[in-house]
């Protein structure tokens, strides 16, 4: 099963690992020197391949495209994403009802109930969905109309979070913190592995720096680092790395060239009217055009 | 009573403010043009006073010394810390008993009975406590065991947290986020003041740069800006503003000079042997020292 | 002629555009709202391409390579690594004399006797060089022998050497600051091209954060945004940008997909016993892939 | 004399010290572990003074005032500031005659003319002079009217300047850089003491970071860290520090109390007509406050 049961061993000092090996119920024993354990890849050398069910699967050997609208806004909004989705033969649909502000007075999205309704047209459709959790409580709530949970940039280290998401049976993509380290990224990786759940993805979204001409800087050097230290899929997120809607395209591609296992961009259908980060979203048209390119990058990056 | 009901307009033309000015059970209207609205001197331009009883207050015209250890580790150690404090006249004892840690193998405090604990101690003794809450389950545990509450770094963009403690009538010091800027700092205090609860202090406690000289970047630009922005009390965290202990009495005295309303500083009785921090925590002698320094910079300062 | 006369006007108000137009000497008139002006696509639409001579053009339509070692070390390295350029069909070799050093005890290179030597050898097998000018004085002795100047990152805004190498008949590659932004980098470039001198590259190489798992944090939004603001070409640093030799190759890839008009990459026939950068420096076969995995990335992204 | 003779060895491994101390012509010999060896406390444990002249002493035991304005304007400028200064007992006049300017197309200063101007007044009336040099071609041309030569933020790491400085015999105030590590801050003032100048002077003037409401980070943290590090002066710069005129006066006084030597502070009769910089320079009156605040936050400081 899933939930495997680990003793991870945190002594500081060298100490004779056959007082361990022996003991009842331990089964194989490694030692790894990172702060992070369970996530490395001298833990794990194979890469970690997520089965989402329906014969969608995210991880070495495949490449995933996620998306969906920054905000679910209506019933109307979900079923011509999803047709256009299904036009692309893209698999995953991202899309949030929990909406982390930075002001009180704006838009917090449409909760339990845009969930449902978000999952069930997708399930109908064979499209698996991804969406941000902010607390724990939700959990329990969202567990049924989920695929993959998210924890986004300003959740990397609420550790609450990451012990519950440890304790269930789904997937967990983890995006780095606004200004998060690659250590401390694996490290909140950590937190749900060790809690038994190994279904996790990293998430590439761009850090905090000086530099305004664009929304973050998408810091691509995170995804071979990450291939390196850990077995876990990376996804990249252009649309939030740059932020400036024409040039998701260049980034998203970059972010394939650079090894990414999946990227997760922001679509909708008018991007004008979306109710959070238009400035940053696709139309359908370019989207389309950005899904081909990236299987093609994807394709020529296979043949290396 | 504190739980004042607010109308918050956020349109963004131009209206015609007497529509609603006369409308029933409207008091008085401001309109504030920042992003935060409660907590700007726009809003209110006296400064807010919190007042924790028996005689202790925090802001405006007094200066509040916080003192104690990172983690509270056992009664010993908070039975001599409260005598430590008693001994200098410092009336606000901090210690964590839920900590957050980036690693999930690291001590993660005593919980709730260590609180409880905590909280007899220092009442018995006429002491006030503040400590950290971690997520939004913890709270009804923690209210009657808290003097104030304070959120990390961490958690300064944790919007359901924020949201829960709006609701209370206990004050929240807010951290300033690892890399959070002045504006996400007064919106959380947004979220807080905007949910009723107007008992807020503000608290920079260094930001995450390049330079790796120092554990943090106490940015102590910070202060005079937020009290011109806000007309809540600022407090300056110089233990973890620089995170080495031989430089935290310069620092400290620096906040003052800067115009802080507090410090909030770690000490322990033996700091080589802390559960967590020791390196930038100041044992008693240090600490009393600094008591005094602190308090004759601020006495400068106020005759300025 | 390359020396053209400009007349940049910098007035803040509104003006009669036509009181300077019928001036004896007015050919044409550009109104442009950037700080920078001459190298805004606002005066210049149509992308600049540099010819350095005997068929080597850098710019628009073409993917430019530049190899070579970060320092010139001896006859026989510039001669390794020549043939391994010609069997690559690379036309540009990069390699420093004059070194900038963070520590007055280092390395500091062969000076204008390795320069000559350089060329020489180059010259005579129709490869172009690249190499770094750090102060004016330097500029006259090496003017000869050199077919791009490269500006370094802790040059980017010595507006001195900018003045001076605005006077020069000869291709000018001027890195990003260590912490420099896209509209210092465009102004700097101003600076040279204000000064009449037109032939200019752009270079992104990674910035400064607080990311400490890479030398430097490759800013590749850099790319799109440069190229939307600028007619001029942008080259990228992979080498200094992740700083890491294993994975030069995937941030390379990269740029190329962002959409750069070149790159400029470290190779060393033994990086180990490199005096200089070894670290991130590829040897011939790692480089002889990369160069054939770049040219494929370039022609599909021709393709689209 | 100044211009002593160092043999600066870096050899990376073990070797006897006995080998070289019986050669002809060593004195002494010191063992340093630094990246930096001159300038570090490890070299020499006693601070570092220096003697301007006519009884203008800057570092250990005094506190130094240096204020002026941005730019050198006029000579009715000069002779305004330098009542004032005279009024207020302050010693030392700032003011740029070589500007150097992020935009091609901004004022650069009046040049060697302003500056024998300005060096004129002040010789008459007692005043000495710091001011920044950009290139080493100025050296020469500035040394007779210089008291300190500054280097600028642009240019901490012009290692061509830095070696031209450690030729001459006048005090050289270093400006950290624009996103300088403390490290490259004391390398940089290695360059100009292995050189043969020791006098020299650091300046802590903030930093660049994400957070735009100043504009830099003043980064007070430099203070003791450099101090500890360092027996050199260690100068801070409010005004570039914050940016905003009304909060200077809180960070020069945080300032002091952190450990300064020496507060450097731009001042102008009409701020609000300065060619540069106004928006951070106090008018005559503010800075009168502020020299006799600093002066008894300084005196409160040396009682402790």
């Amino acid at each position: 099963t899933q939930r495997a049961s680990y003793v991870v061993g945190t002594g500081k000092k060298e100490f004779d690992v056959r007082s361990i090996g022996h003991l009842p119920g331990i089964q194989d024993i490694h030692i790894v020197s990172d702060d992070y354990k369970l996530v490395s890849r001298k833990w794990k050398v194979n890469r970690t391949r997520l089965d989402l069910g329906d014969g969608v699967v995210i991880g070495e050997g495949t490449f995933s495209i996620m998306a969906g609208p920054c905000s679910i806004e209506s019933e109307e909004q979900i079923e011509r994403t999803v047709t256009h989705l299904l036009d692309n033969d893209v698999k995953i649909m991202r899309g949030g009802v929990y909406k982390p502000r930075s002001s009180p007075y704006s838009f917090r999205g449409m909760g339990l109930d845009g969930l449902k309704m978000f999952y069930d047209i997708c399930r109908q459709n064979g499209i698996k969905i991804i969406t941000e959790v902010m607390q724990p409580s939700q959990i329990a709530d969202m567990l049924d109309y989920v695929d993959v949970f998210q924890v986004g940039a300003r959740n990397t280290q609420n550790f609450n979070l990451l012990d519950e998401l440890g304790k269930v049976d789904k997937p967990v993509m983890i995006k780095r913190g606004l200004s998060g380290t690659l250590d401390e990224l694996l490290q909140s990786a950590e937190y749900v592995f060790s809690g038994g759940n190994e279904k996790i993805l990293l998430c590439e979204r761009g850090i905090r720096t000086y530099e305004t001409a664009s929304r973050n800087t998408l810091d691509l050097n995170a995804v071979p680092i990450l291939k390196e230290k850990s077995h876990l899929p990376v996804i990249v997120d252009p649309s939030h790395g740059i932020g400036i809607r024409e040039f998701v395209e260049p980034m998203a591609l970059a972010g394939v060239m650079a090894g990414a296992d999946g990227i997760i961009v922001e679509v909708h259908d008018t991007p004008e009217e979306a109710a959070s980060d238009g400035q940053q979203t696709l139309n359908f048209d370019e989207a389309s055009r950005l899904y081909q390119r990236m299987r093609q990058a994807y394709q020529l990056r296979e043949e290396f």
